[in-house]
């Protein structure tokens, strides 16, 4: 029995796209002799479907992929994952299912049972989990077939489910088990992976093939690192990350065990190629081309320019260097310089005549008031402006290059530095953006080193730091790190040893700034917890502010 | 045995706001001579009290409210709605309950076992659903405690769920039903919340008391209208819309039906009131006082001026007029004219010279290109732009006037007429803002005739008119009812008898805008499908488009 897993780059709608995909696949798992070839969890739709699923239209295309699958399937089993229909008028209308197609036509399908609810995912917004367990014949083998979350019950200290499909399964005595997954990456992920699977071997002795997706839909990325566990507990292989790859395997060697491919798992790595995915991605995926984005001398839209001219190739991306009457000569000098070692085509713009029109217009209303955060922003937006506006023109998308740090202190302008198409480093807190610096230079100096080293402004005002109105972001970081991923409240925060009144001002910054939030561009999301669709507060709230 | 039911106006996680209020209400009821007062679903968190659930800190705040209300459940039982710890180690770490407090402790705790997660409804995110049954006792009574949803799954042709929380516990023969809820507003909600409680006492025979929330949290607007039910079938009473309201009722008088309290469920009404309510408590729980909005002399700003008028008073409502090089007399005398009926501060402010700014600016970068989009939303966002400096200097709140159909579309600015920091009418297609500007002036003109006859245009080139752009309003916005709060697709809507080609023109238009919807403020819910947290679209996806 030879069973090829595909780890392909879905596209979320696009039914055409992902089915002549997995043909083609089909094709190469044949010619690499494999009995079985095994797609991802709703491969056929893309992950996460979100609301279309609520389109029957989308539900009957969705179908239709599944029979040009069937007929496909001769001489080879295809298992994909795709939306099956309820039956049983109570209960959602859907069931997130695995379908396992043989000799032309569907042979069965198994639902998932755990449906995970929590973060990004909505699972029980849409389906109605298993109840039944059956193992599938093929071949004369027994095949447990599980999807995703199904797998991910076993060896919790707090498990979210009450239920362990492969307990269910296991009486019937399956060979292997295969789970098609669409597991989203945060930088912890890979080495999670192999925990579970690990549990999973160790307490049911059986090899399993754990095939993931690659690519990112907007926000959520998949790195790929589709696994085959040997029944003693070893890695027998994982597959690359954020790149498509079919790989055939032979059951009875894979039971031998004994063999360990692995591969590295260094954060800032892993963190770098799925942000460089991500905004591939996002492009590819809108069908668009050429990026935009404002170089401020600063560190962190020098990150996003390196990102963006990694995904994009140095012809696609443009930048506007747009100083002002209180922008440092450093910063233009260090703007031109990352643009000229990036080889994109840059422009400055001086935004002061612009920002002196302004100031006219309003000098009636703004009479005998002192200069504030109002004439601060009126900067920003300038220069969101000027970036839309050559948008807006020329097609480039705007990339915004807020950071989490920011982002959750509310220390950022909507419409002015917060505006753009997708936020590609919002994920990353300002410690986090200085090591992916570090790490972008470690083959030679792309970013100068002067962005890395001088301290953080945003020049609105003149000797205007970070400094000036936020804490060091060693300590900031800390305390967000603490309150966002780890869900810490004030008291256990000041006994980790954080100053009492710093917690307070923080935590009051970032529940107030929630409004913020609510508008800004899908953040590629890289940890465990980014703002955006996995993390929902009530702008009204009235807790800790 | 009497009953209060206490319509309440709840704060999410203003934990001594809400205490002191119910602890007031529970004084009023005990004047009333009540032996019960019964409070909404999460009365004590406020509703949706979203991802701070998993905060533990946020759950001790909680079971600190519940405790003090259990002290001060003397002489009277308390029936509250707050999160309750799951203690068993496996599933969801909260049920979602109600307290039964009585003689100063915690009687009972009855979960919540229909955890709607649709829409707008997140619940099996958090909570665990009920698996067990038990009615209360008290003071001879049996008392069916329920919540919310609950009472939802009789008599729908698609139950959404496998069990029917008062079908298990009728054996033990309650003498009345109460459910708490937090039933979110929208225009047909009032009559569906009659009919579903009609099915529930047609087929148990018992009274029931549904006590719902009032006022609005961020989008979600609740109207209260809460009921009490006699077994023959009839509203024994149902309480106002839009305002808190303490009552109380002798079970006998309700146990002897015939009574009839009903009131008129006119469309417009709800909405206007439920807009108002929805702005006024977007302020006052944000503790802000002052809005701005511009006006340009069309209809949606001039809609929303009225109901921010209405909402915080003239004295907190200020107006900028902001006329173009493009802009026709009418429109500024028709802002004007509006601004004086409401009694507003206005200013006129010409945006032409700064828009010469940005020409000069941007000619070398622009030259050989002819006016497009590009220049449009540059006089959009000029205009985003003053509005949100005033705000910043003043601390008045923008208010964003686009509405349901341009939103769809995207017939709009981003950061230009898209910004603001509340979507007051953008669940409202046009044709309904057309609806409610004449329900403004029935009592006499408010809104200027001319701004409600002439047709609309965004007036940012010579001539413009939307009709130019779009299709007919009454078209397009057929179109769009069916396929937003209808999730008809292509086929259904050219059964309909909707043109092939315009139907695909519009889907395409509604998908390709999810990038733009993404952004926007939080909008008041008004249909049964509003933008924003209850339709969720994956921006990347390829179907339709």
């Amino acid at each position: 029995m030879k069973i090829a897993i595909a780890q392909l780059n879905y596209h979320i709608g696009n039914f055409e796209g992902n089915l002549q995909k997995m043909l083609n696949a089909t094709t190469t798992a044949k010619e690499q002799g494999a009995d079985i070839v095994v797609f991802g969890e709703l491969a056929v739709t893309g992950y996460p479907p979100q609301d279309f699923l609520e389109f029957d239209d989308f539900i009957q295309r969705s179908e239709a992929v599944v029979n040009s699958l069937a007929k496909a399937a001769t001489d080879i089993a295809i298992v994909v994952g795709a939306p099956c229909r309820n039956p049983v008028v109570e209960g959602k209308d859907l069931y997130n299912s695995a379908y396992f197609l043989a000799e032309g036509t569907i042979q069965q399908v198994v639902h998932k049972t755990l449906l995970p609810t929590y973060d990004i995912f909505d699972e029980y917004r849409y389906f109605e989990p298993a109840s039944e367990f059956k193992v599938v014949d093929y071949k004369g083998s027994k095949i447990a077939l599980t999807v995703c979350e199904d797998i991910w019950n076993v060896g919790n200290e707090n498990p979210l489910y009450k239920i362990c499909p492969l307990d269910e399964l296991m009486p019937q005595n399956p060979d292997f088990v295969l789970n098609l997954s669409a597991s989203p990456f945060s930088f912890t992920h890979a080495e999670n992976r192999i925990h579970v699977l690990k549990a999973n071997v160790e307490r049911y002795g059986k090899p399993m093939f754990y095939v993931n997706h690659v690519g990112a839909q907007t926000e959520i990325i998949f790195d790929g690192g589709s696994l085959v566990m040997s029944p003693d507990g070893t890695v027998h292989d994982e597959l690359p990350y954020f790149e498509e790859c079919i790989r055939t395997y032979a059951l009875e060697s894979v039971q031998k065990g004994g063999v360990k491919h692995v591969q590295p798992k260094e954060k800032m790595t892993l963190i770098h190629d799925a942000l460089v995915t991500g905004v591939r991605d996002y492009f590819g995926k809108l069908g668009l081309k050429k990026a935009i984005l404002g170089l401020s001398g600063g560190i962190d839209s020098a990150v996003v320019a390196v990102l963006a001219q990694r995904a994009l190739g140095a012809e696609n991306v443009r930048v506007l260097l747009m100083p002002s009457q209180f922008s440092s000569d450093h910063s233009i000098n260090d703007a031109r310089e990352l643009a000229e070692n990036l080889n994109v085509q840059y422009d400055l713009i001086q935004i002061e005549d612009v920002y002196k029109s302004y100031e006219s217009l309003l000098q009636p209303h703004f009479a005998g008031t002192s200069f504030n955060v109002a004439e601060e922003n009126i900067q920003a937006r300038i220069r969101g402006m000027l970036l839309m506006a050559m948008s807006n023109k020329f097609g480039h998308i705007l990339l915004n290059t807020s950071n989490k740090s920011e982002a959750a202190v509310g220390y950022g302008t909507l419409y002015g530095d917060m505006a753009g198409g997708l936020s590609v480093i919002a994920d990353l807190y300002k410690t986090e953006v200085f090591e992916l610096s570090r790490y972008m230079n470690k083959e030679g100096e792309v970013i100068p080193e002067n962005i890395i080293t001088k301290p953080p402004s945003a020049e609105l005002r003149p000797d205007q730091f970070d400094s000036d109105s936020l804490p060091d972001y060693d300590i900031l970081d800390g305390v967000l790190y603490q309150y966002i991923e780890k869900r810490q409240g004030p008291k256990e925060l000041i006994a980790m040893g954080y100053d009492e009144k710093l917690v307070h001002r923080i935590l009051k910054m970032v529940n107030r700034n929630e409004f913020k939030r609510a508008q800004v561009a899908p953040i590629l999301r890289v940890s465990s917890k980014a703002f955006g669709m996995g993390r929902r507060i009530p702008i009204v709230g009235k807790y800790l502010n």
